[in-house]
């Protein structure tokens, strides 16, 4: 989808005035929402890694499982907490022996739907980005073939990776590793927010505050950025904030124009994944939506339009995946 | 209940000889069968802290509440991890910044049935146990004031503790989150164990070296230790284990012959709640009957015995409590 915001759209549907009245008012909606997409039930699914039960289910396990941390007490599950709106609520990641590092940790909710994995955008999928924080120094800190070789351990693991994966001879691998945790959280997706209700037709699904901030968030030019299934355009942007920041994408294509630019970040459950920026240096979403005003689209919101914004972003948060605990051996 | 082991009674009974045969055998099975209770839907609640539901749901958010943690990523459900029988499977617990502190993590599995609380019994209940933790420096190293400051600010912790303690007037307080700590913890059983079937008569739900294991465990005078709804008599003995050891009861009584000893653990889930013992130096139940035998009972068990017994052992594990993990705010 491709879309240019354009004041001229709400000038001449006049759609702020007709959103609690006529007919009409549907009509002039319309043109708005078709600028969005609803949440599909589940993100592309790569070729060579089919969705299949037996990889969930051992992807599961791997995300709960400490002993991949060489603590033993750090899972994926520690920083992308199901609790915490699958993140941790700290401004940057808390890793291995109280380690801080460098950036937020992003939600795993949709993570399936970005064109790019990490804030820099330096793995174009789950399956790359999967063994990442395992191996980080300052996040699990675990030796791979340390962790592949506890793993082994168990006859239960063995059985998993094996049914997960009947083709290999050898199951218990790194790349199989990657591949059942990918597996795992493309199911972490998070349907039927107010917003998916409204966007299938459901007028009631969103408060009226919250229809003025759709219309509001594509007329002042959000969309441009936000759009798209996850409501991210996957693309790199600069901008100033406070706090520590680092280089960002430049880190990965080495690019003077990439240099502090980070990923556009999904806007799907905003309102549980605070804090915001790539320095979690913002904790609210009045904040966070003025400063994007100010340093995206060169404008300050009045306190209307801010409210109205900040209103529909909290319509963006879905059914939460009913995961429950698995029992590891 | 009391019960002193002796050796007459099996010889007498000929029960192992019986075990796989005629309908004697269910007679003499029956004096065995007798001197255990099966674990009971909930533990003994106290008076002055009833079992309500809005204060289980309380206590289970502050249970997997990292911001009880002066890091802001420990909570009670990181080393009580749900995954791994609510306790870490490390041989010490691990806190704040990776400290490895002095002892093993006990499950909090059926706690609300032992007498006393920590290895060394220092707190009479739940109740007293539950700040411990959250305040231990080498635990979550958190200041209770603070902790209690962090909860304010979130408009559904006022909801919720209003709602679970409706007749405090200011209801954020520190004897509160104990409270609704230990209620929620004294759900956290696991009731209908193989052997809790087998001690209600379905005389098939333990197998032949199980009920032989059951038979060789009070034969042998585990049971005069190991008795009652969660198999501990609730007192201190003293045992030696390699690796490194503390002070135990004495460090709470003063007593000389309190020195180094340490209450008797719980036996349900012990299959599953590896490693063991205070310190956490032996990871398999073999080892861990072995050493038994011969620092308790002054013996050491023929293989048979001690597979037997093992085998008895597995049968002590119960239905895992069903807990999703909640949203937190």
């Amino acid at each position: 989808m491709t879309f240019h915001p354009t004041r001229s759209l709400i000038a001449a549907a006049g759609a702020m005035a007709l959103l609690t009245g006529a007919a009409a008012a549907d009509i002039d909606l319309e043109q708005y929402m078709e600028m969005f997409e609803p949440l599909p039930a589940l993100p592309p699914i790569p070729a060579d890694n089919s969705l299949t039960p037996e990889k969930i289910e051992l992807g599961k396990m791997l995300f709960f499982e400490p002993r991949l941390s060489s603590s033993g007490v750090i899972s994926c599950a520690t920083c992308h907490n199901p609790a915490l709106g699958w993140a941790d609520r700290l401004p940057r990641g808390t890793g291995h022996e109280g380690q801080i590092g460098l950036r937020n940790t992003p939600t795993v909710l949709n993570s399936g739907f970005l064109t790019s994995q990490f804030w820099d955008g330096r793995e174009p999928d789950l399956e790359g980005q999967a063994l990442g924080p395992i191996e980080a120094p300052d996040e699990m800190a675990m030796d791979l073939d340390e962790a592949l070789q506890r793993i082994e351990e168990f006859d239960v693991y063995i059985r998993l990776f094996s049914e997960a994966f009947p083709d290999d001879e050898n199951p218990i691998n790194a790349q199989n590793v990657a591949q059942s945790l990918a597996t795992f959280q493309r199911t972490l997706n998070t349907p039927n927010s107010p917003f998916d209700r409204f966007l299938r037709g459901d007028m009631q699904a969103m408060t009226e505050q919250q229809v003025a901030g759709m219309v509001a968030f594509v007329d002042n030019g959000c969309v441009a950025c936000h759009q798209g299934p996850a409501l991210t355009d996957g693309m790199f942007h600069r901008f100033e904030l406070p706090g520590p920041t680092d280089l960002g994408r430049y880190v990965v294509t080495g690019e003077e124009f990439d240099r502090y630019a980070f990923r556009t970040p999904t806007l799907r459950n905003v309102a549980v994944t605070y804090p915001y920026f790539h320095n979690g240096s913002i904790d609210n979403l009045h904040d966070a939506v003025n400063l994007m005003g100010e340093q995206m689209l060169g404008q300050e919101f009045d306190d209307e339009t801010l409210d109205d914004i900040v209103a529909f972003l909290h319509a963006l948060t879905g059914e939460m995946p009913a995961v429950t605990i698995p029992a590891l051996p």
